[in-house]
């Protein structure tokens, strides 16, 4: 029924879990295709070049930008952060659902290249949660969780430009919960053309024979 | 948080096996309420007043348009089918989701009248199947197997006003992708705005204290 795969992109607070659910999904289910970005920042201890990121130079990065070889891309703390178009494209042609774990700047650029695409924001329980993940283990100077209550205000304000608002309360559900919207998805009228215009061709033919 | 049930039309080819769909749906999951439509026609052998319709004369059914106690109303084959609006709203408020089983003419008025209405489309596997379908058991006559292809032809054309086409293949699995596709629609941005805008308030809050 579906030729081709579906464009996700998921965001959310910092602190969602959204790596968890990446990771979970990844392990139980073999359709999904999970992007890496390409970025300048300097890899950090333990980080592998092709696993976390594709680390890059500002001239490489910029190179990529100008061949179009990326979707989307943009730019925090003064470092390039960007999705490479070839993976995105052979993936979602093998009919696997391609997931881009980006911000909102990256975003909004993809559903504007590709309207199909799907957008979910994922969001812990309540503002209480939140805040608490935003202070961290009380470790964290008044900057650090300054700069991040800011850009989670900032965040939340982007929340209408996504399709779905996914609460991560209980892992496991939230998984499952991710899985079915996609599979879901699937299903749209938009998406189901092929089968619905050969309906459309067969039940004329028969009419006329 | 959701605080309110979602309306969910259902359409379908004839012989799609709608009714056992939404029957199997309302036996499995207790947050569903099935809308029972009113109309002019006759009583079949079997059927009983308030479970497959309210039964209403002429008079009564106008007298109901006029109210405005009907959410959407159509006529076939001289006779008029409409939901009432009474118990639908009520079902709402409590937080179930409401299901109306009706054709494209009453499907199109409801989209208009709550746009945030949930539209699926039902449909055998393909084409094959749905023309036996259309056949039946070889007892019918040509001119009732001729008016079951044109309008299938005409239901056909309407697809694209629906949000989702479901395949009718295997009918549990059937029965558990309408579930999910109802249920995660209570994930949808728009449906969820409520407690964005808590954690929107309370995010701005902790911003200033």
């Amino acid at each position: 029924m579906e030729t081709k795969g579906i464009l996700v992109v998921v965001s959310g607070f910092s602190g969602a879990g959204k790596g968890t659910i990446m990771k979970e999904l990844l392990r139980r289910y073999d359709n999904y295709a999970l992007s890496i970005s390409a970025t300048t920042r300097s890899p950090r201890e333990g980080e592998q070049d092709g696993r976390e990121y594709f680390f890059k130079t500002r001239e490489e990065f910029e190179k990529m930008i100008a061949e179009d070889a990326l979707i989307e891309h943009a730019c925090y703390v003064e470092n390039y952060y960007g999705t490479p178009r070839a993976y995105v494209e052979e993936q979602l042609a093998l009919g696997k659902d391609v997931i881009l774990e980006i911000e909102i700047q990256g975003a909004l650029q993809i559903r504007k290249r590709f309207p199909d695409t799907l957008l979910l924001f994922i969001s812990p329980p309540d503002a209480e949660t939140l805040k608490k993940r935003l202070i961290g283990r009380g470790t964290e100077t008044m900057e650090v969780i300054e700069s991040r209550l800011a850009r989670a205000v900032e965040e939340a304000e982007g929340i209408e430009n996504y399709d779905y608002f996914i609460v991560n309360d209980e892992l496991d559900e939230c998984v499952e919960h991710v899985h079915s919207l996609i599979q879901e998805e699937h299903r749209r009228v938009s998406r189901s053309m092929e089968l619905i215009n050969e309906i459309r061709t067969e039940l004329k033919a028969f009419q006329k024979g």
